[in-house]
């Protein structure tokens, strides 16, 4: 066993709302002492970089509530119960930018938030883009932003690019299309 | 005023532990109709890239209980309260890995986690170092791995590195010192 492991000695449900399911767990540390972890229970997400016939790929600007403002961000969202990551990945696509990807590649997978949630994001690259009829959802307000590949990494760097899961979709985008 | 903005209508503490901070709001969306949004009152944090003087970069490996396993990362920290960014890195590389950094530069800041918290990262270069007498944190189990970038790198294409906050710094760390 790792020496480094902590042990879980009892867990509580603190709170559990549309979205956030948040755990208060006792647990044992390798001293041998007890302390306490707080953290959230997460679905899981996916991430997506679309690539359009072009060669862009397609960024969006939606309004973040938690950060009070805007980011630019490539399209992603969570799992619905059963659902496998591939099927979410499918789905968001349609919802966010109104496509569908004629081919899907997972890259890799990430974790965004390791200190206070499990939260697992499966990183996407979707090919061969169609058109859908369905318009992107209703409930989400979405901007799409296309650009290549070289802008979207000069705003990695330049600090005007500063969600986690984008800077990583874009500089995974940089290895494999450039 | 942003077409994509949302509005807050109303804002109630929802639970309140030794770090998790979870508010439930009340908003208006862009289409005048309410909805709630749940998320995190973070303080921020920060996180380093400390070179050593052989070249090679500190990694630490330690045991994160939301995920339940081992991840290797970056080090790095909550700011306390009425700390700057940079004096949270310098007392967090001390507590963390025994280092002082005679040279500190801040690179860039970054945002994990925008759909459920504020969290704010400050991510820093930090060269120069000079081990102190202060051993590492004694509340903190960590183990130090330190590594040539490139190996670093290797292991964030290989998706053996998935923490994002690591697989950013490394990356940067390749851009500025390889």
């Amino acid at each position: 066993m790792s020496k480094l492991k902590e042990t879980r000695v009892s867990t509580k449900p603190v709170f559990k709302g549309r979205l956030l399911d948040v755990r208060l767990d006792e647990v044992r540390l390798p001293n041998g002492k007890n302390t306490t972890r707080e953290y959230i229970i997460h679905p899981g997400a996916v991430v997506m970089i679309p690539v359009l016939p072009d060669g862009n790929i397609v960024l969006i600007r939606q309004y973040r509530y938690p950060m009070g403002r805007e980011f630019i961000e490539l399209p992603a969202g969570k799992l619905d119960p059963g659902e496998s990551p591939r099927e979410t990945a499918d789905r968001e696509l349609e919802e966010e930018i109104g496509y569908r990807a004629g081919k899907l590649t997972e890259l890799v997978e990430i974790h965004p938030c390791i200190g206070y949630s499990n939260e697992r994001m499966w990183l996407y690259l979707a090919e061969e883009l169609v058109p859908t009829k369905t318009n992107t959802d209703h409930d989400e307000f979405i901007e799409l932003l296309p650009m290549p590949v070289e802008k979207a990494v000069d705003m990695v760097w330049a600090g005007k690019i500063t969600d986690v899961k984008t800077i990583i979709g874009i500089l995974w985008a940089d290895r494999l299309l450039r």
